[in-house]
Order: structure tokens, then C-alpha cells, then sequence
């Protein structure tokens, strides 16, 4: 490929992120932020499956879901800015602005939960996996209940 | 919170995933893929204003980019299967399941670029993690120009 065809592409990917500074659609914060919980959600089901003895217990994969968990936990809070109640179908609830200290606060909890697992996957326990799983659940659980439409 | 809630919840996140074993969704597929090159993209897209000048170098940034780029490009070939190519909107082209084997090179190429990244960001040698994202946009284009539709 030519060079230039190269800087074409970057070019491309570099502006709708520099676009990001004050620029950025709430519809592109809403997509990132339902995107990082879908894969998420993927991952931590497989973890939550494995705690449950629903699908068998292999430490390899469960390291895997648990960093993927662990990154992907840290991105949402980055696009529930203000203005990002809307733009898109979203099931986030209007408290979310409206109480943020209590939201940023079930955030930081859950993004301190799942940031244990990697860890915790490595060691290989799988008792240990089980609740830290269950404590993440929890964490997520206390968001959802509140800040989530059904 | 007791502990029947907790296990109503992760029973709930369990059964979305044991259902994967043949039973999940090709919708539920494509919009795993979808979240995942999401993600990856708004990452990418910051990495690659980085290394044009567009945005300011920042090492921990950089590493942070890197990291779920490289991550969350392990993701979308775990949902190509037969079957995936509809169910829901998708740009993926039909040539996919055409020309399977140059797709999965395609795809691996673009998994190992990926994977050099955290490595290199790590460095903290811009040119260098030019060089990098340069032959990613290369193999991210490579699959996109054939198999994805504008």
C-alpha cells in the first residue's frame, strides 16, 4: 500500500477521535459506552457461568474473560458525560445526572470490583473466583437496580 | 444484598452465555463484533491522532490505547460463524464465508499487528509506535477494503 494511501486511513481514524475534544456526539458516547458493556457482559457471563458450575471451570479462559472485563469496566464512565441522556435508544436513567456523586460512586465500585479479577483468575482458586465474581455481580447489580431502565 | 439475589444474577448472566454453546443468536454475534470493533476503533482512532500529530503524545495514553486495541482485536473472529451473515444490520459482505481462509489470514494479520502494540507503547518511542500503528491501519484496511461494505 502507498503511503499515502496509509495516511489516508489514519488520517481517517485520527479525526473522529481529535473530533472527540468538546466536539463528540452524545450519539458516539452512547455507542461506546453500550458497546464496552455488551463485551462486557459477554465475558463476565462466561466468568458467572463458571462460578456457577454452569459450563466448566478452565482457568485459561477465565483469565481471558476476566481481563476483558477488567479494561472494558474502566470505559463506560468516560461517555456518561452530561448531554449523553439522549442521541440515541438508551436505557440509562435521567438520575444518572441528576444524582452523579451517587452514580460515580456504584462506578468506582464496580470498576474496584472487576479490577480484582485478572488477579484472582491467575491464582487459579477457583472458591476464590467465585466470590470475587459474586462481589462483582453484586456491584453491578447495584447500578443496574438504579440507574437502568428494566 | 442476599445471597438468592446474588445468584439470580449471576444465574441470568450465565444462562445468556451457556446458551452461546450452539444455541446463541446471530444477532447476538454480530453484535458482540460490532461492540468490539467499536471499542477498538475509538481506541485505535486515538492512537492513530497520535501518531499523526493530531493530538498530543501522551505514553500512558498511548499504553492505555494499545492495550484494548490489542484486547478487544482477540474478539470479533469468535463471531464470524456460518450463519452470522445476517439478523442484523451488517456491513459484513457475503465474501466472507466466500473466501473463509484469505478472511481468517486477513484477520490474523490484523490480530498480530495489533498484538505488538501494547510492547511497543510501552517503549515510549514515538517513531517507533508510528511505525506500529502504521501497519495496523495497513492490515485493518486490507480486511475492510474487501469484506466490508462502505
Amino acid at each position: 500500500m502507498k503511503k499515502t494511501a496509509i495516511a489516508a486511513i489514519l488520517s481517517l481514524a485520527a479525526t473522529a477521535v481529535v473530533a472527540q475534544a468538546p466536539q463528540v456526539k452524545p450519539e458516539d458516547h452512547i455507542k461506546w459506552r453500550q458497546s464496552a458493556y455488551s463485551v462486557m457482559g459477554l465475558h463476565f457471563g462466561s466468568l458467572a457461568a463458571m462460578a456457577q458450575d454452569k459450563k466448566p471451570y478452565n482457568k485459561e479462559e477465565a483469565i481471558r474473560d476476566a481481563d476483558f472485563v477488567a479494561l472494558l469496566a474502566t470505559e463506560p464512565r468516560n461517555h456518561f458525560g452530561e448531554g449523553t441522556d439522549k442521541g440515541r435508544d438508551t436505557k440509562a436513567k435521567p438520575e444518572i445526572w441528576q444524582k452523579r456523586s451517587d452514580f460515580d460512586s456504584k462506578m468506582d465500585k464496580m470498576v474496584s470490583e472487576t479490577g480484582k479479577l485478572p488477579q484472582v483468575a491467575r491464582n487459579g482458586d477457583l472458591a476464590a473466583l467465585k466470590a470475587a465474581v459474586g462481589e462483582t455481580g453484586k456491584a453491578c447489580k447495584a447500578c443496574h437496580d438504579e440507574y437502568r431502565q428494566k
